[in-house]
């Protein structure tokens, strides 16, 4: 029984004279919140933000981030774990059987009620290499599972501008477009100048010596001489998959 | 006679048999780049991102940055110079009486034709000090040169917290959030966490010693607990309106 | 038998005539000081600051660690190993049995005579996140051994700022205040902003890239805007909770 | 008329019937906070935190500067400006005549009623140089205002650290220490081993060319070996003479 | 006379038997340095690089440039100063009436005698903005008076690729190719994948913030995903033009 | 069947009235693009650039990286793998069993065709110290692999330079110098100081502390005082060797 | 009448019997240190360390400045000030009108006593350009002035190696060099290669971009492959002059 | 046989007309100069600096590092091998029977002929910390292998200032000192003002988050604010050992 059908019984049974005042108020509040000792999981977020609470795996105990998983999926529909390890994975199947896991993108799913998707509001998700893809793959699950329609560009990195140019009608057809690029990060200014669409861009850790575990494409994207680009933090591939998310649904 | 009515008029020449086909591409070249040696103006820019190429002035020698501004002018309705000072200013209006100044924001701005207003697509610009008040104003007047209603509200940092939760209704209504701030960058992360809106933050170099030049507000950004937050450059207020305008725009 | 013990049975002997001069000031000498060859430990201290000499593990051998704390343990009553691995717990308990081991706060803890501990002086240690826990228990273990009560927040960072809003009272309880968080660390400004007590601050290397091992949260944390704000090291859970004691042990 | 008493006069007028419910509750919020535009002034923080908002000048123009201190003036006895320029200053005397410039400290200082100081909980302001001297007199006049009795000890740095030792007693005799020192900023951690009081140390930006602007003598306080030092930032004098007074009125 | 003809004319006299072994040993070393006490004058350079010794006018007295300058001119046909003030060139030109000074640039020169350009082997020198021209002119001329024919190409920035593209005929007419630009520095990986000729990338330090002079566009060019870019130090017009002349003069 | 034989065989084709038009474009574009949806394989580089696309082999997938070098290998004459483990070697093996695997230089190597080399033209490759030859042999190999004859001259770092010295001559009978060195990377400058040939410099991440996985050897060889210093990233020892061929290949 | 003879005839009054015990510790206490208030002078370090206390001026208000070297003269011999303005030289020069002033090196002297020099124990200084001169001249002049021989070698960088091979006999005959570089700092590494004497290296800040204020420099010397260099400050002449002459005095 | 024996029966080949002009030359350079191939082994330097060629192993594979000890073994008495691990020593000693492995230094050695040890010129070397103990076995074993007697004095760190105070009649006995200290490093600047001889301190990478791997420890001791400290780079226990020595070996 989800989450929201819980507020409702509750309100339901406060109507009909079953809870006094303080007794909803008590009964919202523990709803609202499940408090682990070590984590307080917040379920109003899911109502406020349009998706429940996603649990950022690294850093957490196998045990810990279990069993946050669970509790989220026992109250809500969709989840999604980040950073995920396959051996927490293997604990989690054990407890949520219809959970899937993406290895590349290090993602846990759980999605028992697939959103919606616009066909007419896509978002591109575009890497300059092959080794961004892992950080792609973040992005673009992430979208999908928040109900967008994802087109995959990979590998169009500036090095070979052919093999970018011959894809711009095919950018050009999203309503907003992920860049994910290590290295110098050069491939967001290169589309932020080809498309009049808002540019969310990912610096990646990909890259030899000087590029200080994706200092220099961070640096390199925040100062994009084309407008419309802004960033989010190294690697963070579902970040950038959140953002473009919320900037599709707007209308 | 602007850029537009140049293409048309061409178009009509070449249809009326007046222009050859060879004709008809160099005056194409001609009208879509004006060459000035040390910078070639694209005025087809204007059509692909819905506004005439903006003027970075700093770095520009006076006598060129008012050149550029001028050329611009003769083919485009509505021109925007960036950290502009004063004296280039008093330059410029010898040349475009009807430029203005804001001096806070250091734009030169010449609005010849408005742009619609959505009243129900606003843009919040949020300061968490007075002192990023001027990068604020840079954001918040490119944002409403490019066509949109601006809510500004100003010294809402997170050290006197219930001065911004007063004013989250007011931010809520807004279709997207710039929040600008210096020092340890906190308040996108907590307007990120009050509303399920787009956040653009600005980071400034405002504040003490170890701000290092706006570093710590952009590592604060970039780290940003809340999802739906992205960054542009430190102190870059028209990064950020710019960005903030084409999200707006979509649909 | 105890450091306090020999000094004192010293000064009897010597009052009656058993030690000369020249003893009796040898003998200070060899109580003050064990000499290891590798270290110097330095019993007065105890008297000095409180506590006797905590032991930080890391860096040094098993045997050299295992060895000082035993020293330690004949002198004084409590000790307290810091960044301990599981490793040497088990060489430590084979000769001191009574010593605890806490897992996520990697302590050793050999505690016999627990300290008093005033009920009107709490000690708040609050959690940006579940991953800031290990820390935060370092700090909270450390507290408690040193006389001190203390109040356990965790998982209420500003993403969520009505967790937080929730605590406050319970937060105002306390005498002093420890903030532990990663990513940008904005909870210590905003904590800093909600109480008028002292805040501690500790920033902890959680994190995706831009984080740099806690650079993020550690500049975040020093330009905090609300004033009241001190910090110490990254993933300095120690430290901050024997600065807290200090602080707290002030009348 | 203070604004204390303004709100009382508000409950008196409410009590008597002349004020509305809805009425009261306006004037509190008016009463609470001045918007002048560019700034929120925040007066129930003096109540919060004991002191009135203290402002920040540097960034601000001069103009805003001077109406904020003057604004906080008319409503609250004491008022504190920091980082003000002469300039500042010579504009807000021909406002407030009582207010005081401290040169070396930048401070303007509104004190119409110095508050009581408690003889046996001083605080002691050392510095490691001649050239810190601003940033400690920053931090003793703060603290003062705040009601503290301040000892100054300045020009006692580790490298003749027989002049540290022959001050000790008197470091001694205060309740807590802000210790500030540029260069390697090695006084924080002697001082810290030396006493067993809290230690606030103020890295500052005076050195010769790897001191990066206060980086090295921030890390060095970081990495302080001694227990019980905690750090602000760099040439935050305010902010040191803030937090030592919010701890010594501890109880 | 110059240098050349100095040595010619001690062999000369050597043959003829005027001068001993000891004096035209004693005499090359005279005519090789030129010991100034501050400065040694490497004469030999020119034969052994191609060209006298450039001198670097920055960090030296205004004397002592104008002095060098003089001494290296009397002895070579052509000198080079770089980073020199017009304050520098209204000396040097009361000595050396036919120099002149390139106000962008900084550089003057001396050129007595015009090396030979070979039209097949020109260097292109390009721009990503207009604020990078200084730089450019610093490359441009340096090598132009190293004997090398320039293409010019500025303001082609990959923000608007379509005005690369309509050069790239232009520049792959270039045997090599200087690539300027700050910022993201991306336009040296663009151009490095369009062409088949090495690339000599200068980052500049023109941009905001984050740009950390010129820190972001030099990592952005170390990392570039195209081989054949290498890099020169930031703003180091002059070390570029240089490098590619040496380069270009390879058979 | 290579890559340009497929080409000319669809030029007969169409010439023969064998294919339409519609279908020469087709043919030409899926002869161009491999598109693996991973990767997008540009077998046209192998035409501008001189030499077939090169892996990047880290940061991919085993088998990733082994489809990939197998496409190529299917397409062109040679192929290069970089920084490729000897685990991926054993793959590639199975499919491509010509293939050679060098340990030190982590390179895989194709080599069908071995290209031409002039012995008038060669490239040095030297090394400051024994830790550098793998770097240097990833350069080495890759020029040899690209038609260069390669001159070694391994540890003559600049703590004895008569080591150095003695070599002068080899050196200076090469055409240009690739100078691979770690902690100060001062043998770049002693190299361009010494010859009149260009010098490409490869910083490596060998040494001590202060190191700083390279940046040390990075600074310093940009901020090189020898003129005909350019510089690639880090231990990128295959970027310049591709580099050194490009050069040693302009005539 | 100086500090010495104080001291000396304090002790024969109180031989005499003229001073009580108490009278003569409060004497000595008197004469060691003169409290300013914002300065301590610790004239005991004359006898400890072989000279009197030098006064680092910057940072310091000229008052201040002049004041501490007048009290110091009084007292001493011979004083030194570093880092001293000529505006601070035209004010100390009405006190001690026989200080000198060196502005190259911006030292102020006040030499009464000239102390001996040991001719077969000379110090080096050595400068790699022109642009080092003025902290070589700060390093010289205090080891002059502190007693020793100096030999001054300039412009002698590694870019010319001849030129410092030159000159290899003459760095042989000193005793210990100090080696001044800025860029990438390499002379101390090949100065360390060719002589067995100890080198002490001073990085400067002189250079272009990416030298990041002397940090190239820095980090190269600390890197050195030579064994016997160390390293002093970033411009820090005055520092290597001292340690110069305190090893030279060594027997 | 030694080098030196090798040297001396060529000479008396010569002399005795053993050997011609030609054949001697080449006999000197094929005994000064072994060339493996992937290393130049000098023996001169053995003459020129005192001791022969140390071997840093890291960064050399297994194989290199055995043999070219073993080749230095050869031709001289002593030899040393820094950064050596075990698993290197168990190829050498099979090798070389008589070397000797330390474990905490991480050097093997091999002292054939102990040079003599001047009991009145003695080097102190000094720790902070029992963890800085590795690197000071490094730099003490190193001294005593070069000919000098070495005091230890380990884990006597500022916190706890009367220890080090404790030693200072030991510390003041020798001719030099080598400190040794990680965290903030300030026992060099402490050590430095109380003992008129020279400092070499040695940075360690000990410590918690904000130490940076030993920039904090570095940058501290190169502000140290008392002159006479001169820096090795971080860890370079060796490096410090050896300039020690040459020093310490002045007359």
């Amino acid at each position: 029984m989800s989450y929201e059908t819980d507020i409702k019984d509750a309100l339901a049974a406060y109507k009909a004279g079953k809870l006094t005042d303080d007794e909803i108020v008590e009964k919202f509040h523990e709803l609202s919140i499940t408090d682990l000792g070590y984590a307080q999981l917040d379920h109003d977020r899911s109502l406020r933000r349009g998706f429940p609470e996603v649990v950022y795996c690294e850093g957490k105990s196998l045990q810990q981030a279990a069993e946050i998983l669970q509790v989220l999926a026992a109250r809500h529909g969709n989840v999604l774990g980040t950073r995920a390890s396959r051996e927490l994975y293997d604990i989690v199947k054990t407890r949520l059987p219809d959970a899937k896991y993406f290895d590349q993108a290090r993602l846990i799913v759980l999605e028992k009620e697939p959103l919606a998707k616009d066909p007419d509001h896509k978002i591109a998700v575009i890497t300059a290499g092959t080794s961004d893809v892992p950080i792609a793959e973040e992005a673009a699950i992430t979208a999908e599972l928040m109900g967008n329609e994802v087109i995959r560009i990979y590998d169009v990195g500036v090095a070979g501008i052919h093999r970018l140019l011959g894809k711009v009608e095919e950018i050009r057809s999203a309503n907003l477009i992920v860049v994910i690029a290590g290295m110098e990060g050069a491939l967001a200014s290169v589309v932020g100048g080809l498309v009049d669409k808002p540019v969310i861009a990912v610096p990646t850790s990909v890259g030899y010596g000087a590029n200080f575990k994706g200092l220099s494409a961070l640096l390199g994207m925040l100062n994009s001489c084309s407008a419309g680009v802004a960033v989010v933090n190294i690697d963070n591939g579902f970040g950038a998959g959140r953002m473009a998310s919320i900037i599709n649904h707007l209308r």
